[in-house]
C-alpha cells in the first residue's frame, strides 16, 4: 500500500511523451505494482467510467488512453467530427481515481514512414469488418502501441464493441502477449440505450428510435429463454423488430460464434447477436451473448 | 552483482514453455536486470557465437532463443532439411556464457486457430520479399512473439541478413516497442565466405564459386573507395565477377537506401549492396554497406 493509494485520483498525471510513459511504466513495473489499460478514444460516458472502476479495483496504477485513431476510420467516416473534451475527460478521470491518462500525440503514435500493420484474420472478416472495412487494420496496430508503451499487465475493453474486444483478445493470445483481457458488460441509458460517445449525433426525434437496438436485444433475449435456438427465426423478429421504427436502416444483425465471430444457423453453447444500425446518420451498435456471460 | 553472474554459462537452463519463460523473464526484470535476445534458428556457427558474446557483454541475462519457423518457408524451400543439432547447440551456447535456451515447440508459438500476422511494409517489398514470398509473413510475426516470452531490453541480429535486420528495426520502431535493435557485423569463414547454417549444403566442388559472393563485394568495397558512386557500373562489374565462377545463378545483386530498401541509381550516404545467389541447390546471401558502418 502506497500512500497515492489512500489519494486516488488526486494524483493524476497528463503524459503525452511515449518515452516517458514507457519509463513510468517501467518502474512501476519493476516495484512490482500492476498496471491496468483501458484504451479510449476520449468523451467518456458512464460507460467508459465503468470500465476505469474495475480497472481501479484491479490493479495499483490505471492507466486511461485517450486517442481518436485516424487509421481505424474510413474517409467517409467521422474522423474529424469524432466528439472530443480533454478538460472534461480529465475531470471525469479524476474523480474515478485514474492514475495516468496517456494523451499521445500522432506525430508519436505514426511514426514518419511507419509502414506496419497487425492482420487479424477470420475473427475480423465478418460484421464490422465488411460495414467499417479500415476499423480492422487501425485497431490491432494501435492497440499494440499502447501495450508497448503503457506495459499494462491487465487492459479492460468494453463488449458493447464485442468484436473489437474478441481480435483483440485473438491477437493477444496468437502473439503471446502477456496481458490479460478483461471484457466489460455495456452500460446502458436506464431506457436501455447502449451508452456510447456517439448517441450525441441523434436527434431528438431519433432518440426514440435508438431503442430498437436494445428492445430487438430483449425480444431476442425472450425467444431464447423460451427455448427457441434457430437463428433465422429470431434474427426475423429482432429484424422487424427494428424496422417498425422510423428513421432506421440496418447494417446488420447477425448471429455468430462467439470465437470465430463466424455466422451460425442454430445457437449451441455461446454466441453473439451483433447489431450495426443506422439511426439518421448515426450508427449505432449492439449486442447481447446468448449461454455463459463472458464479461465481469 | 549475482551469484549467477560468476558462474557464467554454468546454469544454462532449457525452457520450453512459453508461461515459464515469461514468469523467469518478468521476475529478472522487475530485479532490475537487463535482459538480451539473440533469437535463431539454431545449428550455431561462429557468427551466432559472436552475437552471444556481444549480447553477454550487454546485458545480465541472455537469452537465446532457437526455432525454426514453419511460416518463413515457402513449401519448396527447406525447412524440413534445414540442419538440427540441439545438443551441440545447447554445449556451444554454453561455452559463451548463455543463461537461457528458449526452444518452444510449435505448439506454443502457433496457438490453434491463430490468425494473427504482422505486415512490415515498404521495406519488405524489394530484395528477398520478391524471392521469398512468404519470409516476411513469417518473421516479423515471430519476432513478436519471442519479444512477448521472453521480454528483452535488447535484441541482437545479425546483419547477413541485412532486409530482416531493417524490418525489425522498422517493426520495433513503429508499434513503439521499447527494444533496442542491434545489428551486427557478419562472421566470415578464413577466406571470405559469410558464415552461414547453410554453408553445410554446399559440394566441395561448390565451395570455391561461394566466394563469388565476398568477391563481388570486396571489388564493389574498392570501386566505392575509388569514388565511384553509379549503381550501374558498380553492379555490372559485381554481376560479372560472380558468373565468372561456376554452378552459380544471381538471385539478385542490388543496391539499395538503408532505411527504405528501395533500389538507388547513384549512392548518396548509406546504402547496401546485398546479393542473393544460388550455388548449386544453396541459396547464399551476403551484403556491404557502403558509408557509415550501421554494426557493432
Amino acid at each position: 500500500m502506497t500512500w497515492g493509494l489512500f489519494f486516488k485520483g488526486e494524483r493524476l498525471e497528463v503524459i503525452q511523451s511515449v518515452k516517458k510513459m514507457q519509463a513510468l511504466a517501467e518502474s512501476k513495473r519493476r516495484e512490482g505494482k500492476k498496471i491496468v489499460l483501458v484504451p479510449t478514444m476520449g468523451y467518456f460516458h458512464e460507460g467508459h467510467l465503468n470500465l476505469m472502476r474495475v480497472g481501479r479495483n484491479q490493479g495499483d496504477c490505471l492507466a486511461v488512453s485517450i486517442y481518436v485513431n485516424p487509421i481505424q476510420f474510413a474517409p467517409t467516416e467521422d474522423f474529424t467530427a469524432y466528439p472530443r473534451d480533454f478538460d472534461r475527460d480529465k475531470k471525469l478521470a479524476e474523480g474515478v481515481g485514474v492514475d495516468w491518462i496517456f494523451f499521445p500525440d500522432r506525430k508519436e503514435m505514426y511514426p514518419e514512414g511507419y509502414q506496419t500493420y497487425v492482420e487479424v484474420g477470420e475473427v475480423t472478416n465478418n460484421l464490422c469488418g465488411i460495414s467499417r472495412p479500415r476499423f480492422f487494420r487501425g485497431v490491432p496496430r494501435s492497440a499494440q502501441s499502447f501495450f508497448h508503451i503503457v506495459k499494462p499487465h491487465a487492459t479492460i475493453f468494453g463488449q458493447k464493441d464485442f468484436q473489437q474486444y474478441v481480435t483483440i483478445k485473438r491477437m493477444v493470445h496468437d502473439l503471446n502477449m502477456d496481458i490479460e483481457v478483461i471484457g466489460m458488460r455495456t452500460t446502458r441509458e436506464p431506457d436501455g440505450l447502449a451508452m456510447s460517445s456517439r448517441n450525441v449525433y441523434l436527434k431528438p426525434e431519433e432518440r426514440e428510435s435508438a431503442l430498437s437496438l436494445s428492445l430487438s436485444l430483449l425480444l431476442a433475449k425472450g425467444l431464447y429463454e423460451q427455448g427457441e435456438r434457430r437463428v433465422e427465426v429470431i434474427l426475423k423478429e429482432v429484424r422487424e423488430c427494428i424496422t417498425r421504427h422510423p428513421y432506421v436502416k440496418i447494417d446488420y444483425a447477425q448471429i455468430c460464434d462467439v470465437e470465430t465471430m463466424k455466422d451460425v444457423s442454430y445457437i449451441e453453447g455461446n454466441a453473439v447477436l451483433a447489431l450495426a444500425v443506422w439511426v439518421g446518420k448515426t450508427r449505432l451498435i449492439d449486442n447481447h451473448v446468448f449461454g455463459e456471460p463472458l464479461d465481469i
